[in-house]
């Protein structure tokens, strides 16, 4: 089981929902989160380096998979997410965590059955 | 260590903090998320399969904790967090994820003791 | 690669950028968190114990980084964070959480040049 975290442009997520969905990925979850990254922004000197750093909206989705789910996973987020073919700077990074467990309120049930 | 994520009702949320109390589990961090699952929402058909898609508002607790707090406060959480005895669909998720280490910012103490 | 989660003061955000851009740390997600602890807040008898849970607002950091960043980023934080020299209750955590893979989403860079 892996712990799937990715941080998308808020404009993106209905059609990641829609590619997760064409890949059987049902539940996530989702939060509203700020990036900060390089691209634009205020700009700060610092020893005689010049670099940028900005605040922007961004989106984290949480989703816990089993194994065979991670691949599809990923490529259906990439593919919703990319700004065309070419992709523009800013259009978000995914984290694969190792998950030990999963469990469900409801059932108590455990383990990959429990995703 | 293990820092354990739990997705739950927010009508929980006082529930879930006093179970976890009653097993000396006292830090915490809370968080607004928002779930999608499959119960209710809005319906969309794809390859003639119709399903359901919904938003809801949930609590993310996020609870790091040593190894001997680990099924405790699975527990405390699923006893506290379910509907009844029977539970509701809904009621949440709990994921349990490897914690390498944990640093207390006051004193510079690490591992398990600044848990 | 390690996924660096802070919990920190509001109050210290600022620094705290600015202390992991000085150590080349650029790219971070950013969150409004509630955080509970021991120190301030509503005051509960239980088992003939007294004890005190609070809410406070915090801040989560949550930052990507290469192993050879992983102390230098530490070290950030905790200069950035800590109220003075001696520190003050409720400063904050740090969690080193171990991370398998990050991806790219413009590029499909894959791995620590992706992070
Ligand atoms: N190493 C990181 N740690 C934590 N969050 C990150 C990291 N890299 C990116 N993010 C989050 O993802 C958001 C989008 O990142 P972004 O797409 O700008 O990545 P990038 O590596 O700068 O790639 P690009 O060159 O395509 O912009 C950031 O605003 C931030 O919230
Ligand atoms: N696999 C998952 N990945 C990420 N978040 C999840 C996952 N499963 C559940 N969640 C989160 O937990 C919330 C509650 O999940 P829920 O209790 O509906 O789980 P479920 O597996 O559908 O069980 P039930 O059949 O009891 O409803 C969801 O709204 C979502 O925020
Ligand atoms: N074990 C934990 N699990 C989850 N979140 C935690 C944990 N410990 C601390 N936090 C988060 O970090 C915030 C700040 O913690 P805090 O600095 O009060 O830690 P502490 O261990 O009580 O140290 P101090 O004695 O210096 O107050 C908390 O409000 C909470 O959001
Ligand atoms: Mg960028
Ligand atoms: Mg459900
Ligand atoms: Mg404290």
């Amino acid at each position: 089981m892996k712990l799937i975290i990715a941080i998308i442009q808020p404009t993106k997520l209905e059609a990641v929902k829609l590619a997760l969905s064409k890949v059987e990925v049902y539940r996530l979850t989702v939060m509203d989160v700020q990036g900060f990254g390089r691209q634009k922004g205020f700009t700060e000197v610092y020893r005689g380096h010049e670099f940028t750093v900005n605040l922007l909206r961004k989106i984290e989705l949480q989703i816990a998979v089993n194994e065979d789910f991670v691949e599809p996973t990923i490529n259906a987020v990439i593919d919703a997410a990319r700004s065309g073919p070419e992709g523009a700077i800013g259009d978000g990074k995914i984290f694969i965590l190792p998950l030990d467990d999963c469990i469900r309120i409801r059932t108590g049930e455990r383990g990959p059955e429990a995703i």
